[in-house]
């Protein structure tokens, strides 16, 4: 037997697992070259109690971090244990998940059956795969992956998690949401569009994600405003009292195999449309939506750069969002350049309540944007006048409605963790010549946001001083870098200088 | 600036990097999520001093194993950065491997071009990428990878090492080698053939693997009866005098992507015809090999299954080493089941030795099959008649001449690192039923010489008593167990309970 120790290491999802070289339990070799381990809890009987996690091992020296009679364990395997430090455990050779034989299968370019994928669906949510072996199975998908098996794998997400019900509250009828393939810093509709359909009186529980490789995710700017880390109940109820939230889906486990598949997927930049189907629209089932409108972003830097790929993925929505009983309305929108003005959580919230206020100087592409996805919205609403959306939308807008609704989720979600103003260290960055600014490359302006600080310093990012169709002077300033860190302002600055990403044409 | 330790965690290949999530230096979340780091080293003018390696970033809490201005890493990232403890060190967000688009493409169905999969490689080898990012890549390799690519990537992974040239010894005209795709458990050929041909005066400078998941490697097997670890100037000076040597091929350096991709491929199970060629002939041609008999088992249980699989592979086998000037004699074998009776090092070892005695009860399988592959290389020899090859080699096992050689390379390659017999705690597994042995599942085997403890334990693994086609009676013992662990025997005895991998049929 050994003894539990947590080592205070987040390996980022996965489990590891520590043993001395020298171990004075087991032979420590035995385990190395495979290095998949199961782990086991022993209880007061010296026999397993059938509790036990899979771990990725590492062999640790004599005199480094370790006893000779401890096993070392990640952050997230110990969590997943659930035992306490110094309980009794044992270590086996790791016998391979009952859909490893499926896995395998995909790796060398079989089509899986709907059961295959249950059982593969089920062995990821229980963490019984390394994040190499996750990667494995992500990029097989992206390479081969039949729209069957696209809606195989949504069902089985969908039923792995949490799936939330809302006809306690009388509301049958309809669930309204909207979402956006993502890929264009900026655009943060959703804090726009939840309010207006909630002021309308349709039920909309927005969940978002928090950024991982982009400089903000809607949960992060949302953030800024209120807090936004609810559990279900808690989201159920400022729904039931305000028809909309904006809150993290972090704590609500819906679709959870998307959450470990997106933790692969974002690493390697693979945003294949066979993944992004299966995953927006298993966390949408299970938030019980009924009637979603899904934004398309197409443009040169845009995750889909032409008509013909948004096509394509428009109509593998389409197939998936029926089968499964879900109303879907897909848009394309313009995604040439970022929308709005900032880039990270404080400015772009700046962004949305200037809209919401009516200010103005608020960004109109942002305005227009959200009204767009408001109205098609709206339209769901069997009451409303066919055609009618965009005027309620611009009216529920103008009228301060759609600011009162958000003030009132503000309210209900619960005041923001920490107050935050943009970032102190600023400076700007300038044309290097003069001309027409032609385009602005989205992936670089989210990494240099990115290396800025945001979204972990709520205040880093960058605020564009001018968009696509602008005349520059060289030397006139294109953006201003915000940093709370001199270190990451030399980072975002190093990279700026190697390529603005405007695109300047004479 | 942060101070470097060693943490003496062996991660298996990874570079790893540890950072207290309350660093007094710099801010761990700006790292965490993209979690790929450059880690440099610092001159004593502050500046960094060009020597920088990639590192997987895991975020350590506060009061577990690392000071709050450290910066820790895994084994193999301290060797690689090549500082000593305590040394100043930086980290930054890191930039792409200049390869990255193209492992991206390739993850996205593309095809590679010659420079780029050159650029690819290049950045393999100096340890750029994360496994998963090496799963990526082998995976999107096994779904499309085309003939070009294949060859392409050989080239690359040949020019990436260190390459052997025998021309010095005046030897230009031919060097010999043979090969087997493995899966086959006791397949020691190898050990059996070098002899009969060095003994003939052919030059076969044989290097070898340990094993990765199976339980013996030949490199393994011949540590029982020499010093295998050579560098590659004692491998030469060993073959100049012996014509032939039986070396473990981790100290030369040949082909070193090769062995960074088998890491991941390995575990993952992944044996793509396609990377089995670029695996071995670039393995080959690196040391300097010029005529190659390759040995493909073909069995239920063996790598290929059948006749059409071997044959495709047969042909891009011969395709590929047309293009890169190697003489290949592609050999179908059998592979329904072990060959000879041993699986471990020690059982097989004694096997080899008991076939170049010529003693009475040596495995003929083991036999036979060594004299086929070695009558094939035989025939390279210009100086041979036509058709005589397998006369020779009879007659060079026979008079005790292979015996002689083998005996002369043990001597040269120096003695074995420890003196090993077969490993004392034994078990029989018995047949259930009475009947004609249908067949022997390779894998299956294997599996259960593993968790006996092979390679690690060199007298640990299997002894088959009764082989495909004996009829045997309910009781009668099929083979013997041998572990020096009893919870090694434990292991191996709960997995061939549960099936012990003979089809008896009545």
């Amino acid at each position: 037997m050994l003894t539990l120790r947590r080592l205070g290491i987040d390996a980022y999802r996965e489990n590891i697992a520590f043993l001395r070289r020298d171990c004075a339990v087991v032979r420590a070799a035995d385990f190395q070259v495979l290095n998949r381990v199961e782990i086991f809890a022993v209880g007061a009987d010296g026999r397993p109690n059938g509790r036990a996690i899979r771990a990725t091992l590492n062999l640790v020296d004599p005199g480094a971090v370790l006893q000779a009679s401890e096993l070392g364990v990640s952050d997230e395997a110990f969590a997943q244990l659930g035992l306490g430090e110094g309980s009794a455990v044992g270590i086996a050779p790791a016998s391979p998940p009952a859909s490893a034989d499926a896995l395998h299968a995909k790796v060398m370019g079989r089509s899986l059956s709907e059961a295959e994928l249950r059982l593969l669906v089920t062995d990821v949510v229980a963490n019984r795969y390394s994040k190499m072996e996750l990667a494995a199975f992500v990029v097989a998908a992206a390479n081969a992956f039949s729209r069957d098996e696209v809606l195989a794998l949504t069902r089985a997400m969908i039923d792995a998690g949490t799936r939330l019900d809302w006809s306690a509250q009388g509301n049958t009828r309809m669930i309204v949401d909207k979402h956006s393939i993502g890929g264009i810093p900026g655009n943060r509709t959703s804090m726009i569009v939840v309010p207006i359909v909630a002021a309308h009186g349709l039920t909309c529980p927005k969940t978002s994600s928090r950024a991982i490789t982009s400089p903000a995710g809607t949960a992060d700017t949302m953030e800024v405003l209120a807090r936004v880390a609810l559990d279900a109940q808690e989201m159920r109820q400022v729904v039931e009292r305000e028809h909309g939230c904006l809150v993290w889906g972090g704590h609500v486990n819906l679709s959870p195999a998307d959450d470990i598949f997106i933790a692969v997927e974002r690493p390697l930049s693979i945003d294949s449309p066979e993944q992004m189907v299966a995953s927006i629209l298993s966390k949408k089932a299970a938030a019980g939506v009924t009637h979603l409108v899904l934004d398309l972003p197409v443009g040169p830097t845009a995750k889909l750069r032409n008509t013909e790929d948004a096509t394509n993925l428009r109509k593998l929505f389409e197939y998936v969002a029926d089968a499964i009983g879900l109303i879907i309305e897909v848009i394309f929108t313009d995604g040439s350049q970022p929308i709005g003005r900032g880039i990270g959580p404080v400015l772009e919230a700046r962004d949305v309540m200037a809209v919401l206020r009516n200010e103005p100087d608020a960004p109109a592409d942002l305005r227009d944007k959200s009204l767009l996805l408001a109205a098609r919205m709206l339209e769901f609403d069997p009451a409303l006048r066919g055609g009618g959306g965009m005027q309620r939308a611009r009216q529920l807008l103008a009228s301060g409605a759609a600011l009162a609704a958000m003030q009132r989720i503000m309210a209900a979600q619960g005041p923001p963790p920490e107050q935050c103003a943009p970032a102190a260290l600023t400076m700007e960055i300038k044309a290097e010549r003069s001309g027409m600014i032609a385009g602005i490359d989205c992936l670089h302006l989210a990494r240099i946001a990115r290396l800025a600080g945001a979204p972990f310093v709520k205040g880093a990012g960058i605020d564009l001083l001018e968009k696509t169709g602008a005349h520059v002077q060289a030397g006139q300033p294109l953006y201003r870098l915000h940093a709370g860190l001199a270190s990451d302002l030399g980072f975002a600055l190093k990279y700026a200088l190697s390529d603005n990403g405007y695109r300047v044409s004479s």
